[in-house]
């Protein structure tokens, strides 16, 4: 009991510096993506690949967040997009004032989008609120389709699902429908996309997403 | 600071817990192994496939770790194991109280092998002992060979890493070699064995491993 109670009042000071965050993405327009998934889904090749069809269409920048290293900021740093790396050092799951602090510091005012990347894991990052606008969660296809039912918090409050990695489709068991449909039981709002971010399959659906989101938000003010 | 202090408690308390299931488990004879892995690696599959090869050999029993659903226990049933499903109702973790409160009721002596099949989780499951006297990773290619570098701790604990799904490495990018030059970076002593549960391949490999380390054990004794 006193372990809840602890997890408790930490998930409320998350919430509050959540909150606060949120207010400045707002006031500075910016649009704040929170991107989770199991490790390996292709997160950070979804990144790559929205920066490349982007071609500055959008001012986009990135906060990094991995365990340990700086691959995935490398990878992203090619791009010419402002990237920030935050190592957790362990910890399993962002926090609200490691984004803004990087966030600020790349300076809101340059961004139209800001897209974190959270660590891999499907269980812990859905639970802490970065002050996201929207969650953006990736299922790679090798992963099987009972993955809802047994993952749910982050399908149920995700506002897209990126079936990625369907160009395996033909070497797996997956089932698209049922897959779908198990996300849909959890969360009826969600758009389910299907992608390939190796072969480019399915991306146009999800930049127009992206642009039509990003758009509005800024009406939305 | 204080967060930091409580989690040092907790871990604390889960270790002497941890320590006291190993001697249960050694007392009765019990090889005692974690399963970990991300989710959709293949643990359970890899279950059942253990269970058909052994075909009675070692008598094993299961005990399975899922946030919620009974589906992964329902899959291994049939093969006629004595099978216990902990849901851990959104906790990212097995903890070694539930483990062998479900084994210890299951009738450790009616058993050679314990596998206890882990939240998919490459983060937070191996910062927690169970108990185990090994630990057995999966590691899907799918998940792309740069995993090791990025979630350190699990590769650095386990004594065996299975590379599955080879049957996919066609499709992928995946670099066995490089995968395998990262993780014995972190483990020397590590065991690779390359395994794809879908076709079969490599699968003998990880029998004989298994029945060698149980035969070790029950020798140590």
């Amino acid at each position: 009991m006193t372990e809840i109670r602890i997890e408790r009042a930490l998930l409320e000071i998350t919430d509050r510096e959540a909150a606060a965050s949120r207010q400045r993405y707002d006031e500075a327009g910016v649009l704040c993506l929170n991107l989770m998934s199991s490790p390996g889904a292709g997160k950070t090749t979804l990144l790559e690949r929205t920066l490349e069809a982007l071609d500055g269409r959008l001012r986009v920048g990135i906060v990094e967040g991995d365990i340990q290293g700086e691959l995935d900021a490398q990878r992203l740093a090619r791009f010419g997009a402002p990237v920030r790396q935050i190592n957790t050092h362990g910890a399993c799951h962002l926090d609200p004032r490691q984004v803004i602090a990087e966030a600020g510091d790349m300076g809101l005012d340059a961004l139209d989008v800001l897209g974190v990347e959270n660590v891999g894991n499907l269980v812990c990052p859905a639970e802490f609120d970065l002050g996201e606008h929207a969650r953006v969660m990736l299922l790679s296809v090798a992963e099987g389709h009972d993955k809802p039912a047994k993952y749910p918090l982050m399908f149920r409050t995700s506002d897209v699902l990126i079936l990625n990695k369907v160009d395996l489709l033909p070497y797996t068991d997956f089932d698209v429908a049922e897959a779908s449909r198990l996300a849909r039981e959890l969360n009826p709002a969600q758009e389910v996309l299907e992608v390939s971010c190796r072969t480019g399959a399915g991306l146009d659906a999800w930049i127009e997403w992206l642009v039509a989101r990003h758009r509005a938000h800024l009406e939305a003010r």
